[in-house]
């Protein structure tokens, strides 16, 4: 199951996977909202059963990232969708992996959550969070069987690299790590076997 | 300017500054709204002119942190207070910091910002966060004079203790950091020389 | 090429490996000795040309690690064999890596480089150093296409642990790492394409 | 009792401070040796009594720190020196501290044991490990009242600078943190009472 808010970026994907020969199911949702994350949860489970692996990719950033710029409302905005959003996911997934003794979280964060940077206040608070989110549930429900795993990215060459307020030299870009270098990571994690656990993974550009 | 939500505290404390023959000014603000936060910032350059300190030391936890008991608005009250507060009262300071290219922001922060532990999802998550601030804006800020630092208490024999699912020993409380151990470790931060900075500071009991 | 002290382990080894159908040459090698590394170094030149991953799990603890049992000779010793030995291993290799604008070197460290724990003063310290040997290559020779890697295991099923002054109880050991899984994620790491690198990645028994 | 290498330097030292009004005695002492360790611990203690607080300040860096002009002797000097040295002061002092049941011991580190950056390979693997001592003696001591701080600066505009391959500027240096600021931070850290403990802090010119 993808989840996304945008719905026709979802069509796309849902057609290239379908046409790669992995179909797969699609669904709507904004993670800020506590009920659109339960349905997406609901919908999932009627779809393919039980729930074991979230992976938790939602991230956003903002433009006015520069503390004269930044805003109370838009600072609201990036810690609801970066970190609550990251919750409201692993709360609606917890019951029915604490119940199956087994599930596993991947939370992808960024570099920002590791030291101090240019990417914003806000950004860099959410993502700290995250980890500690992360780290969180694993202390807590490792005991029944639920792991986690926090990826810390550096600079990906996506369309948020759009949102800088200071674009990238195209050479930066050709050396920043691309979607599918952190996918291939995410897989290792899940990949793991269930008596290991990567908690903690950071992956960049290797110029960077 | 002492400020908090309850009115008889900052009566009793303002009594005690008093008698003590150090007066000071109160004012009840809750920091989850930006409105009372401007108001507090307006009333503090009222009485006193220019901020040059901001001290935040509010930070709150709850008794049902644990994952299974913790729900989504308890969730987002938590964020709301011990992080999203905090950056409302940044962003109140930081024009007139920068105005006068000088200014000192102290956070409270918590050993639970530092690596995983019990004190819940949403509390480590949210000290993580405030962390995270605080180096964001030192980093953005430091060439207009703003300096910050980030306090890392561990266990503080407070009535936040009494919020505890499993309360601490009375030998363990016996052993915890008293707040005026914290108020030294603050003070010593704000009394740098202005060319130099504490920018992360951890303090605990000796015992843990 | 496969290099340890033990040559009879060694033998074994490739007696295993070429059993397997993947043959491999093995070099005797005292680590602390920078003559040593060397020759390990020209023998591995001379049997596959130019050296372009180096992985260094060498690594020792002493059943003396607490402060009352540990000695000066005790300290040194774990300080030369967990880092001085990876230092001089690394200097072997980087100029052929230099000069090829390729190379990846995966230091194994440890969880104990992340967090103060009981496994002692000498090799929480040399862990940390080593942890910090790798960043610093990384840091310096990333325009020379050298990747990093430090790869910090919890608690392994090895030999290891029977020097722990405090035997880890069957059940703790049913538990723990196996060295495959952190083969595998060693194997994940050198897999990853040149232009991306996992700078850091930690990996525990999934009940720690 | 101040101790050091150079035996001018202290004579230096010893005068200033009897005309200060604040006499001390001194020790050449080169805390790579060993004996010269435990003979700095006797002399002291011969002239004040039980050794109360150790405040380790020695650390040297290498003109020669880029890696392709690094050599196993140098790294081995700086090994010795900057974290070698640290455990046999600390080992020398431990018996008497933990007879006593009180004891602070004071490292003076660098930021950059917490993230890579241009010093070196030795020295910032010799000043993680400083960090790892200094947490790991607080951990398995702190049952015998003993603590341990490990204070991390960054740029300090003493001697080292002049061991700098690129000097820094003279607005640079302008800025740095003064010895005094460091000391400043040590005094606070040893002044805290008994209970109270500062087991980490980072201090930086507030420029940087």
């Amino acid at each position: 199951m993808a989840a996304a808010r945008r719905g026709d970026r979802l069509e796309t994907l849902k057609a290239e996977a379908a046409s790669a020969g992995t179909p797969i199911e699609t669904c709507v949702c904004d993670v800020t909202d506590v009920n659109q994350v339960e349905s997406m949860a609901a919908a999932t489970r009627a779809a393919f059963g039980r729930i074991q692996i979230l992976v938790f990719v939602t991230g956003t950033n903002t433009t006015e990232r520069a503390l004269p710029r930044l805003k109370p409302a838009i600072w609201d905005d990036m810690i609801a969708t970066n970190l609550n959003g990251a919750y409201y996911c692993a709360q609606a997934v917890l019951p029915e992996m604490r119940e199956a003794k087994f599930g596993h979280m991947i939370f992808v964060s960024s570099t920002s959550a590791l030291a101090a940077d240019g990417s914003g206040a806000a950004y860099q608070s959410s993502k700290r969070a995250l980890n500690g989110l992360s780290h969180a549930i694993r202390l807590e429900e490792k005991e029944n069987g639920i792991r986690t795993t926090v990826v810390c990215p550096g600079m990906v060459d996506s369309e948020l690299l759009d949102r800088r307020p200071v674009q990238p030299t195209p050479e930066q870009r050709a050396m920043a790590l691309l979607p599918e270098h952190v996918a291939e990571a995410i897989l290792s994690c899940a990949m793991m076997p269930p008596r290991a656990v990567i908690p903690e993974l950071h992956i960049l550009g290797s110029a960077f």
